[in-house]
């Protein structure tokens, strides 16, 4: 069952350059995480990979996520948030990463692009939210 | 395998108060990631948490957890850590947590613990680190 983002927490995803760190599984089951940029649509929360790394490879086997956002002026804030990706999608990618470039870095277009590299949205809908702080 | 922590990051476990993001896997095999204190005893990466804890438990049943650790001095250099938790004790946890606190808060008690709550240390053998910037 989806659910909304508490409003009291509106603000990790939101205006602040709070870094998630995403959590997917690996084809034995295990645990992989990595820090990642992230906001919200408003119902997805939403990241951005590309074609081939690790996250993307294991969110097409099992799209269960958990993403881990501490408050940058205060890590003993944060949320959890569990849910799964409901849209792996190439459409908008492009103008997302440069959306998430402009969030967290102030620049108009994304910097690190690799050459020949597809970017991926993936759209997570929630399904539960921890809090602490 | 169990492997050695890379020198040019040891710094991230070290004298840095770098949090990590731990991994660890739900009963139905979902990831669960949630932000931990830290640190190397120059074999294991060392956690702390209390019996009962969501941790806890995840960690009982399926010990594989992945680690991600940011320079808080610059979040695009960081390190992943998978491993597994080889020991989960009680013994020296009090004392532990005390050290993380001195590390982390500057405080030489631990000033966050609940009545009754009994503190376990999770000793983390490494066997892949992936590293970034």
């Amino acid at each position: 069952m989806a659910e909304q983002l508490p409003e009291k927490y509106a603000d990790l995803l939101d205006n602040k350059k709070a870094f998630a760190n995403l959590g997917t599984l690996n084809r034995d089951g295990s645990p992989q995480v990595t820090p990642v940029w992230v906001d919200y649509d408003g119902k997805h929360v939403r990241v951005n990979s590309a074609r081939g790394r690790q996250k993307d490879k294991n969110i097409a086997r099992d799209p269960r996520v958990s993403l881990s956002i501490q408050d940058p002026e205060n890590p003993y804030r944060y949320l959890e948030i569990r849910g799964k990706v409901v849209e792996a999608t190439e459409k908008g990618a492009d103008d997302h990463i440069n959306s998430l470039a402009k969030k967290y870095l102030g620049k108009d277009v994304y910097p690190f692009r690799q050459p020949g590299e597809k970017r991926v949205i993936y759209k997570i809908e929630p399904h539960k939210f921890s809090a602490m702080g």
